[in-house]
């Protein structure tokens, strides 16, 4: 098995010469961080998982948890993890000083998840899940709330989690039926079903927390009448003693893949004695939730960009090692073979994998900049930050999930044969990749969000303010020589898109909401190239850049062929706009008159 | 578990309408049919299909095969499937009458293969690999060999295989090792090891036949120096009984999908007694293997084809019950949730997919009408249908097996976390059809096949040929007001085509094989599409037809629904030829220059 999931020299070069995260430490909240202590805890990172993660990924997909006696069995490692993590600090990363957190940059802490879940995507969810639930209770909740729960998920002993969806309810929330019912005792008494909650019962920690979308009975319709809750599994009685809260593990779902992790189904309240304390104010749980699943998206698009990275280096050790065939110019049988790395077909089919995740990668890490400025900047210059991560939320969650299965497949079938058996880890990356265009808001869910709501928002400020991050790499670029043809295009690419959107919004007014967004999914694809090829656009003005300055001898390789990767990305994915705008430009409203009938016989 | 697994009604419009199989009963060789007996024929087929392979789908799956104490254990199925198989003359369908066949037409033959495929694509496998390889001793083995192997592969009781990969001999067989040593007995010694044999030992026969590529002792270097070998498991000896031949099954590999059958690891001669007797001539055993490589390679795309569409049926199954949301134009979340197949998006899935498998079945049945007229048509006659299907068998292969996995993918995609689970057999497809782009030959080995032989085949005689095809297809739609937009795309695709393929031929002479070669993989995607679309029109003028003669009333819906997905492939599908076309034409030979340290870091 290959032993490289990540690049250290390319996450040094996405955190220090695209994104200058040093320049983050001349702000007061970051100031006492520099080069030596992020150099530090890459390192440490990095180590960590080598030596607790890595080695276990085949084993928690093989073992995969089982519900035995109303309690999900997993991995041992999981319960070692926790407790490292939780010793470590990692689940803490972003977490202020003042609530004895590591108060890291995101784009840093970030980086940290990336290099956690491509060594093991399963394993890394536990504690992600853990800081985001834990994160939603510090935001939202009552300091009570957050002595009660929020030390124990931090230090790794408890396990957080999102419970949203139900039986009758995945994409659509406003249809939870789950049922809190208030009491005089400050709790309320929660009733119902949940399903598909990831960590949402294991043997790895000694409690398990969920936040939980729930009705408070007389709460109005749809949306507006979700609450959030905290759910505990155990709940702390008066001789502060932990006893089981009428929650019980019911099911255990066998999947595709992403088995070091179990799925959970939750019955709640069998005995009327299953107690939730509300988060917040009443009826405000799903915008409430929204912090946590915004989060929570771009981390599923960095766990798909963290997975098919792993592929790709898993990939590339295979071409570089395995002999097969002869060049197309030279034929000879009595010549030995070649690496099959030296293939033109290979060559591209591995320059794809590298296009897409160390676009992928910088997509993320966009956002995580974003993050961090709204951080750090004055409250009127937060707002712009705001609505980038508003446009870019979905097309980081969705780009890096649907490129990141198509890259996965290619990985493997650089392996041929040998890609499609589990002697090797390509097909476990495949069966695990596929659970991101679905989990978090499936793709098409994404897609309504972007064209639906974001692009529209505040009179399209969102978008306009996107379009002139991407006027602003344009300009800065035209310097360089080398990206003239990227300059070129990418430009293109731009008007193209606001052509494309330009019609789509009087479709809007002319058709409605429905012919609007029929097609809203290939303009998520459409975006999403636009985006990724901005991205590459900002790696080659570093490259250019670096390259102008002297870059060092053991560098020139790696800029070299970062340079082949961009030019990759825009000689073969980015025409890919040209038949998405020939098809969103001229929409027929197939799909909207379609009726159920005509899918007979 | 959806129930339906094929379209009996599409299978016939492509049988009748499109493909018009009874004209095929005017020739000699296959006047003993007529309609009544190609319904019957269908009718068996798909009982058949139902009662014995579909019920253990998922079973044969949850039971991969194992092997113990030296032989491969397969679900005990399978036997029963051989022995049904036999005895209906399935195996024998397409084999002459004067040597006990069915002497059925191929597109007839074919079909079935399909429904079986449908059902359940391991199961099928056995059978489907006895044919060809008792097809291959029928075609260029001697009577001796033809009366001692063919009899017992034909009536189910031993199993046939294509024995070619070594662990050093994958996609560039001219490497193979294994060796064949000449005796006085009329006999060669085997020694070597091959490796992903299907079905190359197991319980479920009595014995195996090994259709085997070996070298003879001093034979030329390269593909012209491979001999063809009958290697039986078992050989019979002096009296007439079956005793072991020395071929020892080393190893089953634990796979992806496609896990009904085994894929097995053979040892041949590790006590210098394993016996194989040559078919036809020395040094000619890769031309004959073409053969048997050939009908493999359509059977790919039709396997491919086959699971995509069981795929889409049991989606469209979910899409048309689960209910969830309500219409973008109605979001009052006090009315009842609709059934998602009423949502733009979810239609837009089950659109592609029925374009993608209606359209993969299209071209795969014009591939057996092309073999019927081979069979009936005189000899001056022959050569066109010869060289349409040498061109089109890549294709052929290829489209169906990587649009299947985006087919499925798709398919999976509209149960959301459900698709993920292995409580529906969305994943299971989803893993079974990833093996289609891999076996046979990958699409980058189709693509060499397509762009740097078939295109360039006797001074491009077979492409014109080909071209000829589709403008013939333009002529007769240009009648049709209702396919009049699908007419003019299909004309301009042709036209790109034909300049991009022009683009590459002077690049070839320009640049050499390497830059010419190099996208010759999006060279095929290119070509696959616009096949596809060549398939739907000539769907599209037998749908107007069939409109226009006053179609009875339970057929407008087919109808309608077809012509939904002619208008979807040209919409969303066709367009995707704009960028490959930009690519392709400006084609800057980044893979062929990149070297393998630009890789590194």
């Amino acid at each position: 098995m290959a032993t490289k999931f990540i690049s250290e020299r390319n996450i040094k070069f996405l955190l220090y010469e695209v994104f200058d995260m040093e320049s983050l430490t001349q702000y007061k909240y970051y100031r006492e961080h520099n080069r030596k202590t992020f150099d530090m805890v890459l390192k440490a990172a990095i180590k960590l998982a080598k030596d607790l993660l890595w080695p276990v990924f085949e084993e928690m997909d093989r073992n995969q948890p089982q519900l035995v006696n109303g309690e999900v069995k997993v991995h041992p490692s999981v319960r070692k993890m926790m407790k490292e993590f939780g010793a470590g600090g990692w689940i803490t990363s972003r977490v202020p000083f003042d609530l004895d957190g590591e108060q890291l940059p995101h784009l840093m802490a970030d980086v940290c998840d990336f290099i956690f879940q491509a060594a093991n995507y399963s394993a890394n969810a536990y504690a992600g899940l853990t800081a985001g639930a834990a994160h939603l209770i510090e935001s939202f909740g009552s300091k009570e709330l957050y002595d009660t729960y929020v030390p124990n998920m931090y230090a790794g002993k408890w396990q957080g989690t999102m419970a949203l969806t139900e039986p009758e309810a995945g994409s659509s929330l406003a249809d939870i039926t789950t049922m809190a019912e208030p009491t005089d005792e400050g709790h309320y008494l929660i009733k119902g079903q949940k399903i598909f909650i990831s960590a949402g019962d294991h043997d790895g920690v000694e409690n398990i927390v969920h936040l939980m979308l729930a009705k408070i009975h007389g709460a109005p319709p749809g949306v507006k009448g979700i609450s959030l809750f905290v759910v505990p599994k155990k709940r702390i009685d008066q001789d502060g003693k932990l006893v089981p809260n009428d929650v019980v593990a019911s099911g255990v779902y066998h999947k595709l893949g992403y088995r070091g992790c179990p799925i959970v189904q939750l019955s709640l309240g069998d005995k009327n004695d299953c107690r939730g304390w509300l988060v917040g104010e009443p009826h405000n749980g799903l915008r409430y939730m929204f912090q946590m699943m915004n989060e929570a998206r771009i981390g599923v698009g960095m766990g798909a960009t963290s997975m098919a990275t792993a592929a790709y280096y898993a990939s590339l050790d295979y071409a570089k090692t395995r002999r097969q065939g002869r060049r197309v110019s030279q034929k000879d049988p009595t010549l030995p073979p070649i690496p099959i790395i030296e293939h033109a077909d290979i060559k591209r089919m591995l320059l794809f994998q590298r296009a897409v995740v160390e676009g992928s990668l910088s997509i993320i890490m966009q956002c995580s900049k974003y993050v961090d400025l709204m951080k750090v900047l004055p409250e009127e210059k937060k707002e712009k930050y705001h609505l980038l991560l508003e446009i870019l939320t979905p097309v980081a969650k969705s780009y890096p999930s649907e490129m990141g299965v198509h890259s996965i497949s290619q990985g493997l079938q650089c392996l041929g044969g040998s890609g499609y058996c589990d002697d090797y880890p390509l097909e476990q990356y495949f069966r695990d990749s596929r659970i991101h265009p679905i989990h978090e808001g499936t793709t098409g869910i994404q897609a309504m969000d972007l064209l639906g709501r974001k692009v529209i928002m505040q009179n399209g400020q969102a978008f306009m303010l996107y379009a002139a991050e991407l006027q602003e790499a344009i300009s800065k670029a035209k310097k360089f020589q080398e990206l003239e043809d990227a300059t070129r295009q990418l430009g293109q690419a731009l008007n193209r898109l606001e052509k494309v959107t330009k019609h789509l919004l009087e479709l809007a007014q002319s058709k409605g909401p429905e012919h609007f967004l029929a097609d809203a999914t290939l303009y998520l694809e459409f975006f999403g190239i636009v985006a990724i090829a901005w991205q590459w656009l900002l790696q080659g003005i570093a490259i250019q850049k670096a390259s102008n300055n002297d870059a060092k001898k053991k560098d020139l390789n790696f800029y070299h062929g970062k340079m082949c990767a961009l030019r990759y990305f825009f000689g073969y994915e980015l025409p890919k706009t040209l038949g998405l705008a020939e098809r969103l430009l001229n929409g027929d409203g197939l799909t909207v008159d379609m009726t159920t009938e005509f899918f007979n016989d």
